[in-house]
């Protein structure tokens, strides 16, 4: 674990795949994870834990169900627990996620990216 | 709990006080919390939680008995359970602090500040 500040501009420039999250820290169990979307992820939901994301570059809509949440950059949405969502981005967008450590970021542990730490 | 994408900005508009952690939502049972900070805090330990400080806006020193950390803007540090901290901000910083509800502030039910939601 880090002894220092994070920075997650200096850990954003490490990787440049999109849809795979990164392991930054933890709390309490859960992982701090910053990942680069654009484009389309599945449609997935979490039985056992809300979603965090924390948008700091660019835009991600969050489709769900019942409607859209649109995210900008300096705004946050939790996905509650069992919600059935799909993030869309049409452009590069970065995102800091919290999620319980292990969670699949699919829902899917069959179709899951595995999480390395950088 | 909000329906859309919570702003972070605009949240921390609806407040001025110092050291007085406001809820803007909620995940798995933690809080989410912005607080403005400036001067020095207390020196305390959270016995049974981690803290997570992400800077959103200046310079925050955490001062732990063994070294400082600086955090700028775009900065995240995590305090492990148990070991005691004092935030000190020169001038006026703004963070996002992840705790599970009811954590007291100080680190202490009787000397804590009540959290509200905003």
């Amino acid at each position: 674990m880090p002894d220092g500040a994070i920075n997650l501009s200096e850990k954003f420039s490490k990787f440049s795949e999109y849809w795979s999250p990164k392991i930054i820290g933890q709390y309490n169990g859960n992982d701090l994870l910053l990942a680069k979307l654009k484009g389309e992820f599945v449609w997935h939901s979490h039985p056992d834990t809300d979603d965090f994301f924390h948008v700091l570059k660019g835009t991600l809509v969050i489709k769900l169900r019942d409607r859209d949440v649109k995210l900008e950059a300096g705004e946050v949405f939790v996905v509650p627990k069992g919600v059935e969502h799909c993030p869309v981005a049409e452009e590069e967008c970065h995102v800091l996620v919290i999620e319980p450590r292990g969670t699949p970021n699919t829902g899917d542990e069959k179709t899951a990216t595995k999480k390395v730490a950088i």
